[in-house]
């Protein structure tokens, strides 16, 4: 990159650093800002700032916000007895496309994960004991991934909230609708069959 | 995106204009410069704006460059006889990465493709013509993509040129080096074979 202006690979430098974006990637995309018109950049640099500034997190349930209480947490039409926990604040958005719930949500922003070193109070458990604690809630949800990190982090946070009158539930596993048997993998065929229904 | 803060939602907007950026990867970039740390974020904005303020053309090859001639107009080892024609400034970089051309460079911003309504007007096939007609030119090589518009840009210019006393050469065509001739297509095993030189 000897050929180009310092500002340039600087701005291929920090399309880089973006997850998934690799050096090619990240060269195309500096190339299509440069492309761009004065105003229309400019904008693309202001909503990195406003976002930044602007975006917090929800006082109760810890979602992005921009205001004191995020949407969910501030309608009425809300079930304020059922709290469905997720990793990940994209992980709201993925359960209220469903349109199949109707409760409010609790952020936890990680996962337990000895091997990245993030402990239980590196992540928002407390918060979820405490409105637990403060009484009102009849079911929490365990929403976090189906793999290791996320079973872990919810069977911890279920037996924490053991002391609780609350039912603790889990999301469940099996196959995926639309998808073909021949293609699933043992570990969930194995869930698919203990989590049979009545028909 | 109902349950997002404008501000975040803006900011995915903006990442979803990008080249090859779909609405879940713009969600994930959004969601990662959301995590950056205030000073990160904002030498992110910083670079946008820096590059766009600083980057211009080159007052003679066009290509990109934060000076009045770029680095490779500006150096005396360059042989001033000879240019490159690209199409785009990642071009240049493409070539130079060769480290077996030693000439100048010349880029047209585009190529003639009468179905995105780009003429020969609208990329800098003048600024080119007036370069050769300058005199001081020995040869000019055709760089263009080996496609429809790249190919019918080339074939264009250098009928543009013939009045000039200037050698007008294409890069050849042929099977890429390391590859196999099994999955070469017709096209190319076809130029390669009209291509073949003495060995």
């Amino acid at each position: 990159m000897d050929f180009f202006p310092s500002a340039l690979e600087n701005l291929v430098d920090k399309f880089a650093t973006l997850p998934g974006i690799g050096r090619k990637t990240a060269q195309r995309l500096a190339f299509f800002v440069l492309s761009l018109s004065d105003g229309a950049a400019l904008s693309f640099a202001d909503a990195i700032i406003e976002a930044k500034k602007n975006v917090c997190c929800c006082s109760v349930c810890l979602n992005l916000t921009d205001k004191e209480l995020c949407a969910i947490c501030a309608s009425s039409r809300r079930d304020s007895g059922i709290i469905c926990v997720v990793s990940d604040p994209k992980d709201v958005l993925a359960i209220e496309r469903s349109h199949e719930y109707g409760g409010r949500y609790h952020v936890l922003h990680g996962v337990i994960s000895p091997m990245n070193s993030v402990g239980p109070d590196d992540i928002k458990i407390k918060e979820l004991v405490a409105r637990v604690s403060d009484g009102g809630i009849e079911e929490v949800i365990m929403a976090t991934n189906p793999d290791v990190e996320g079973e872990t982090t919810a069977r911890y946070v279920s037996r924490l909230l053991q002391p609780f009158e609350v039912r603790v539930t889990r999301l469940a596993y099996g196959i995926p609708v639309g998808s073909s048997l021949e293609f699933a993998d043992d570990a969930t065929l194995m869930r698919a069959l203990e989590g049979r229904m009545e028909m």
